[in-house]
């Protein structure tokens, strides 16, 4: 891989995680899941049962069509095809408003989709506003 | 696993977090790869070719040895056998200071061992003070 070609994959990289911040704030599961690969899997928390493919990773994200969330990139850092990046959501839920800022771990194809995406929080990590 | 074996679980991973900033500020290779289990990898950046095995990952450090480091965790979350923590390594060589603050992504074994370590950062992440 040139230079140009590594610098090509960090910015589809970089492009695909403001546009998954984007989605998760826009709030439309099959609009999050289709960032990510065909066969993508996905652990959130990191450490609980994978959820594979499509299917299964639209499913995961009906829960955001029921809450209205705001997103914020804190730090992304990328590195060949992983992403690790700190971020905060804000989630309304009635009258409660919560507030956590995990650490995701993503990697991507080559054209830029996720193929992985571990969570890294915990509840504790979870603050009511 | 119960709650309390799950609290005891986190509690060992954020000590060997600390316990791995505070050994690579101190300077001694064998030390800090003493945090790993045996048959630990290391990706150093992600995506390069891993580094497996106690000598080898002592190796690696041998380049914290030539030079003077000082460690700040910034943000650490843990979900499960995963961290991921946001730091910062000021590091002196000769009359430069350079300072970086990358996305480390570990898993650990039950004994709070460091079993995989991807570190995420560019070369461009880099800032010379």
């Amino acid at each position: 891989m040139t230079v140009s070609e590594a610098d090509a994959r960090t910015q589809r990289i970089r492009t695909t995680v403001h546009a998954y911040l984007d989605a998760v704030a826009a709030g439309v599961a099959a609009d999050i899941a289709a960032l990510y690969a065909d066969d993508a899997t996905l652990e959130d928390p990191a450490g609980s049962e994978p959820r594979v493919g499509r299917a299964a990773i639209t499913e995961f994200y009906k829960g955001v069509e029921a809450t209205e969330n705001t997103t914020e990139l804190l730090t992304l850092r990328i590195a060949g095809s992983t992403a690790a990046f700190h971020f905060r959501v804000v989630t309304k839920a009635g009258e409660q408003t919560y507030e956590i800022e995990p650490i995701d771990v993503m990697t991507f194809d080559d054209e830029g989709r996720i193929t992985s995406m571990r969570a890294v929080w915990a509840p504790s990590d979870m603050r009511v506003r």
